[in-house]
């Protein structure tokens, strides 16, 4: 399956793609949220589909999407896990897995407006692979992760460099600002994903190819990423795990090359949809 | 006022202190949540229990006592904001406040029991100030920063040294296992402290003073922090920022003293109420 939430933002309804059409079914009464994920959700939204499928709406022409999960207790993600990248950014293949959290109110529409934050210049893009939690995860083994997977995602990590890096501290101060998690379309479920460490994910700024990469050659895997990160947090469904982004971001240029109003990032992964943000000046 | 929650993990209601007893208002219907501070919940409040003082139900005793916020979107804290921590940590003081973040998963009651976590061998204490956001705050300027203050919380910032400091990356690695936020056990409105910038807090182990220090030591005071971190992230009507821990701690000890099953932490904040947390071995 395919989940998607479609409507103004924070008052969007569930819905699903089929065969790339998108259908409301909002009459199911649920959202996909933790309590969905966590109560077996999948479970009724497919057989809600199953014993629809002719009668659902379809999703208004021109609908705006948005995140196709509403607000997860959190959005964990992990940095520097393709080797390509971390060579960019001049820093060491980690010997473990760097975690670091992004603030939930970065959450939006897979092609809404990305905002430059109010003195920023250094707004950069990051594709990745968004993993989403589908049962709770604490001190799960690799062998046993995947069962707690609801289905992965296209995300933007947008990152501000200069608050990341250069304004002390942790690396959270530069990943939570407004706008700066486009997550979706799709949340697509693992039985449509052949090989999740296998699939291709790129990124484009004005039409210009910047990341081309596949997550066969992420450091860390998925089922140990999953795993890792539950012997330090608890995992809840409906949470977000970000995998990691290859190389091709802005930092990695010389001299580097930051997003400015204007511009126009389309991202993709195999099997999951693609995005499209603009990027503008921040704006209440 | 004084706002609590009370009953069973998960299934908190409700109640606020008067002059040291402890009432039911789950009656009112609402929870101290997001949309509770973000609605004017704090008003509803003061008007039901002016209306209902003389009925409300006396909180039976012995009940446990929650965290005194539901989950909120996010949990923010400061680090090294002492000068006497940052000197015993063998850090230097910094520039510009240093961001983390607790997964919300850490939260528990004020009496609730420490659990160390699997693998763990360095547990550790931080007494803290929090502050509860009452209404979204994005670019606030320091002088408006206080309008958007629903309360103070005492809480105890339980930490992993090994996870924060030794295994790659930022420290939210060691910030949020389970248990390692206990929070009240009070919401303390701002109208019952008379400078929220010069207030004592303490916390001591096993009857040890260990920690005792004030917020007039505060490097950035909370007006300034409430500023500082909307620039970077929208705060949410609910969220907690934690302000930092004074010197004490089990880190800056020559040897460090980390906690070990059987220690109970007491912990207090003037005005605000005292904690008090047993340490236990991690179990599911």
């Amino acid at each position: 399956m395919q989940l998607l939430r479609f409507g103004p933002a924070g008052k969007e309804k569930p819905g699903v793609a089929i065969d790339g059409q998108h259908f409301d079914v909002s009459p199911l009464g649920e959202d996909y949220d933790e309590k969905f994920f966590g109560t077996g959700g999948l479970e009724r939204l497919k057989g809600f589909v199953e014993r629809n499928k002719s009668s659902l709406d379809k999703v208004p022409a021109g609908a705006r999407l948005g995140s196709p999960i509403a607000r997860p207790s959190k959005i964990v993600c992990i940095g520097l896990n393709y080797a390509d990248h971390a060579k960019e950014s001049g820093a060491k293949i980690p010997e473990e897995p760097i975690l670091f959290m992004k603030s939930t109110t970065s959450l939006v529409g897979p092609n809404d407006e990305v905002m430059i934050p109010k003195n920023s210049v250094k707004t950069d893009w990051e594709v990745e692979l968004a993993v989403i939690i589908g049962a709770k995860a604490s001190y799960v083994s690799e062998a046993d992760a995947m069962k707690h997977v609801a289905g992965y995602c296209l995300h933007n990590d947008v990152s501000e460099r200069e608050f990341q890096l250069e304004r002390g501290g942790t690396w959270d101060k530069g990943k939570g600002c407004d706008t700066f998690a486009p997550l979706g379309p799709y949340v697509v479920t693992p039985d449509e994903i052949k090989d999740i460490n296998n699939v291709r994910l790129w990124l484009s700024v004005n039409g210009k190819m910047m990341q081309d990469g596949s997550t066969s050659d992420l450091i860390f895997k998925v089922p140990f990423l999953i795993s890792y990160l539950s012997q330090f947090m608890t995992l809840l469904p409906g949470d977000v795990i970000s995998t990691g982004t290859p190389k091709g971001v802005g930092l990695g240029f010389n001299p580097p090359i930051y997003l400015k109003p204007g511009d126009v990032m389309e991202l993709g992964i195999d099997g999951m949809g693609v995005s499209k943000q603009k990027v503008v000046a921040w704006r209440a």
